[in-house]
């Protein structure tokens, strides 16, 4: 594999931009993929995400049941397979054999890392009180990974209905933001 | 005001894409901005938004006492202003008068909407379970406005530290999702 350790206190670097993420799950021995972009950092370190699994995903009952999940972040080069994920359910598709991407083992939860993403978050759920109201999951990332290759990301960034923002230009500026 | 009412079924396409926000407040007469990045939609219609706002924030008591607010995107245009009012405290500050931006009322809310920035969306809190866990507010949309003529917004997404991502191109892709 070629993504190392990164560490949690920067994890929220990856997501604070509001990339589109593929989530994936592996549920009784089945790992799908789901195209998701309704995500917050909740907090620093550990590292707390908040998400938006709905109910008609195929993914929601697999992450109820295992309580784990690892979220991905993909480039601008998978857009087809990022497109194509969100198109078709894994009810009726071995979404890693339709798109071709590799499921790479984590090392904290059963999920797979996806390969062929720049980063790759194990999650655990660690809060489920607004999963009734909202399916709003809490996760905790328990372990990080990055392509260090991948110095500028041109994620993507979903405005709706297909149509994607793609990472521009990166500035710098005198902050004392964290 | 430059800017127009904006159907409430199509804000999740401003905010999806993750952009950095300024969000006011007015409390006791007095009004706040303070620039925010951790925030998800968690519905379309009617939207409803889940953000953080951290206790060391002024706003926060702004917020959970008024349960109001406007969440305003700005552009790169207004760089220079959205890191300053992140670097400093409304406790100490007039963020309008340091900023010089342009205070607008708001039809539904107290808070009031920001001139300069391409979009705002007038909310009122309506879930505080997580507000003492983790300062993470569930807002509903009650009105939205948008500059129409801003075609392309280059928003600002923020990486940490005072490092931004500006958007870049966008693309279409044929998709079935919303």
């Amino acid at each position: 594999m070629k993504k190392k350790s990164y560490p949690l206190a920067k994890v929220y670097t990856l997501l604070e931009p509001g990339p589109v993420t593929l989530i994936t799950t592996s549920h009784k021995g089945i790992a799908n993929i789901m195209t998701q972009s309704w995500h917050t950092m909740m907090e620093f370190e550990p590292p707390l995400i908040g998400c938006v699994i709905s109910g008609r995903n195929h993914s929601f009952a697999a992450l109820k049941a295992t309580r784990e999940c690892v979220i991905n972040v993909p480039t601008v080069v998978l857009a087809k397979q990022v497109v194509d994920i969100g198109n078709c359910s894994g009810r009726k598709v071995d979404k890693f054999a339709r798109s071709g991407l590799t499921a790479v083992s984590a090392s904290q939860v059963q999920a797979p890392l996806i390969e062929e993403c720049y980063a790759s978050l194990e999650c655990r759920v660690v809060d489920t009180r607004l999963v009734n109201t909202y399916n709003f999951f809490v996760l905790e990332v328990v372990k990080a990974w990055i392509d260090p290759s991948v110095k500028n990301p041109q994620t993507m960034h979903h405005r709706g209905k297909g149509e994607f923002m793609v990472a521009g230009d990166t500035i710098k500026l005198p902050s004392r933001m964290k």
